[in-house]
């Protein structure tokens, strides 16, 4: 059963970060948008598993959904004879394309137990490539129930205007988008007043994605530098902070986009709202609070070039942590498809994780 | 008297903004920095504020001291007829160069005074170019004299890490720096672990100049993108924030480059004590809180572009406010010539500015 391009394209709305062919999977190279929209065809794990490292896709459910068909791929590619090992190498190479996100390590373990269940290659084709379809599927539905609990804990009674950081629509995920979801289906249901789109250096996630992915879908979004949210939010027009996660711990404590935390304190600050919006294959039951989470450091070229021209003096020595931890004490709300956490703690995350 | 290129040399520790030659100033051209060290010649007081409009240079003081030199220009190049209209005129438009840094309306208000006083154009150009020397050597002698008040507030036992945000050292002053002044003073004394530097978008001062005026001057420094700012204060290493200032009102607010008011809240959050430094020409007792303080919003293209690429889907709407307002309330000490004012509020102000 393969996904049909077209049926993912309808229900995400126009824009999509991946089409599965059964035989390869086509990834939107996200380093080049918005300036041109190509598209890399990949045809085994070791590609996809580049893809992910290099950032062609990247987004915590992206990352994950990609996996799953990178595993499918392996499964494809793998000779008769020692097909197991290829498969788990497959596995093993794409769990070291990127620490943090724990979507990735989800998705290789339920591929992992589907494939464990094989007894022949041409099982493990078929078995691999349904499961990974399944994964994409449950991704975008659990964004659309996710858009649905988090306008219930809103609960708007007019356009509301909010804030958001780094990319988490369509592009991060299988379809529709975790926080930019909840924005589409404000915008949706007449309910949006204006979205201020951080934009999310270094990697400007904010301008390059989520600016293009909503003014391709005619979402109206101001775009500003991440330093300006403070004004912004003492200017009291936002209500809402909303932005997706990485990785969240049995605390309620939230990796995600650096940058995050410092708009969880400035919420705070304002008594405007926070909200963290991700699918359950987001949370991590088996780390206990954000110190435990593996924060990956990136490249100083990140931040001291563009496109290659330099920004700063060559070499010159760059801190460039790529998530950052919120306590879950700052914030209000984690929105997830089995439901909505509000002021997580332990117990109440144990409430609907375990 | 006018001033020697070198003696400005030799007191900035080798980097500096302008170059007085008694009949022409030279300005390094900040927008090409750090790729490239490129002098302008500017002859007229005309291309002095079209310099200050283009931010060719920037920076409070540096604003004030080449409005000063522009008005000295102007009385160089005046008719012997109607040559106190002709400086008039040159005051003016140099006043509407740019709205939020005070330095400009009292470097302009000094040479107002001298004007008024002088009787004939020879003595207007003997006495403008004479004032407007007396402003920058008083600039960069407050600076060195607001780093030793610095320290004293300081008082490190051992060397301390600070964090710092947009350009405050020659580059944007008389030389020596404010904030970065501090800084400078602190590794003269061997008292400085590290200095983050925020990168400080849109213009990437950070970056481009700090970054790249403490590698001249052979101060390690460590960059990191804006948001990055809040981990690195949760992680315990940053003692102080240390930033400059572009108008201080009466009850002690802080207008300064967007993202200030973002680090005071971080700085208070995280019990990391947070400094103002800033030259008295800088407190502007005639306005009596931040909220009177006109915020100059900039052209979308910073915030899209860079050096023509696109960052941003074309015409995407961009707020770009180029400075924020941190309250008094958050500010633990304003560093000025004059003093210093702890914990400020209107009376502790008034008590040093009156």
């Amino acid at each position: 059963m393969a996904r049909s391009p077209e049926s993912t394209d309808s229900r995400a709305m126009g824009t999509v970060a991946m089409r599965w062919h059964g035989d390869s999977l086509e990834l939107l190279d996200q380093r080049l948008l918005p300036a041109e929209e190509h598209w890399i065809t990949v045809e085994g794990a070791a590609g996809v598993a580049q893809c992910i490292r290099d950032m062609v896709v990247r987004g915590a459910p992206a990352i994950g959904i990609s996996a799953a068909y990178g595993v499918a791929l392996a499964a494809r590619h793998a000779g008769s004879g020692e097909w197991q090992a290829e498969i788990r190498q497959a596995m093993d190479e794409l769990a070291e394309s990127r620490p943090t996100a724990v979507n990735l390590f989800w998705a290789l373990q339920r591929m992992g137990k589907v494939f464990e269940a094989c007894t022949t290659p041409a099982e493990a084709v078929r078995h691999l490539a349904d499961e990974a379809v399944k994964i994409h599927d449950e991704d975008l539905s659990a964004n659309l129930t996710m858009a649905e609990h988090a306008l219930s804990v809103m609960a708007p009674a007019s356009p509301i205007s909010v804030l958001t950081h780094c990319n988490t629509g369509a592009l991060a995920t299988g379809g529709y988008g975790t926080a930019l979801g909840v924005i589409r289906h404000l915008h949706e249901k007449s309910l949006l007043g204006r979205v201020f789109a951080d934009e999310t250096r270094p990697w400007l996630q904010g301008s390059r994605l989520t600016a293009w992915e909503l003014a391709r879908d005619g979402i109206p979004v101001t775009l500003n530098a991440d330093g300006a949210a403070a004004s912004i939010l003492a200017g009291g027009e936002v209500k809402w902070v909303v932005v997706g996660a990485d990785r969240i711990t049995a605390n309620g404590d939230v990796a995600n986009k650096i940058g995050t935390y410092s708009l969880a304190v400035l919420a705070k600050h304002h008594d405007v709202r926070f909200m963290v919006v991700a699918p359950s294959s987001t949370v991590d039951m088996s780390l206990e609070s954000g110190g435990d989470i593996p924060i990956e450091e990136r490249e100083g070229t990140e931040v001291r070039e563009i496109r290659g021209i330099p920004l700063a003096p060559a070499g010159v020595d760059v801190h460039n942590p790529v998530f950052d931890v919120t306590p879950a004490k700052l914030i209000d709300a984690i929105v997830t498809e089995k439901g909505v956490v509000l002021n997580p703690d332990p117990v109440r995350m144990r409430g609907l994780f375990c």
